[in-house]
């Protein structure tokens, strides 16, 4: 057991947390789980992610060790992004979450989806 | 398997985890996890939330059927939170994410914790 703590305000899972869950997040690495993908697949595949938030989402998750990019030397050039070791560790918990929320979409009353 | 997807942007399933994915619910469910909580005890649980932040994730969990809700008769009167079966359902998946976050706090460069 960890000695850091999510209940924590200024504990480091605290803003380990912050990073990792948010709806974008989760997708992205989700998304890289089958291996890595080209950014405009990886766009494609996640339907209503902006350009720009994609972009952001993978920054913070390169900054942060998770993903990691790669300059394709194809013509025309593309870039590809993976998960990092560390990103594959992260893989299963957003996958228990993804999940569950494909299996209880129905059951929430989501009135507000906020 | 269910027939939902979180990669489409208009299914159930995107706003299902748009509803947890985020900080505050993961940590008030996962704070939830040991049993029903009065407001007051959830508030000093869980560091750095803010009365209206717990109140509004309260509010947004209980809207969607994951907390309910029980006045105490006690004096001074109480508010008392527990999860619902659907809300214990979740603490799997949360708790999880929570302890990775709690495992892998070192490792992430958290150069911004945004």
């Amino acid at each position: 057991m960890s000695d850091h703590d999510v209940f924590l305000a200024d504990c480091p899972a605290r803003s380990t947390l912050n990073l990792i869950a948010d709806t974008w997040s989760v997708v992205v690495v989700f998304g890289l789980g089958g291996g890595p993908r080209r950014y405009s697949d990886l766009r494609d595949r996640i339907g209503g992610i902006s350009n720009k938030m994609l972009t952001q989402t993978l920054r913070k998750l390169e900054r942060n060790g998770l993903v990691e990019r790669r300059d394709l030397a194809t013509a025309p050039a593309g870039v590809e992004y993976r998960l990092t070791e560390l990103g594959r560790s992260l893989l299963g918990p957003v996958t228990v979450l993804a999940r569950w929320a494909e299996d209880h979409a129905e059951e929430l009353a989501g009135e507000d989806g906020a």
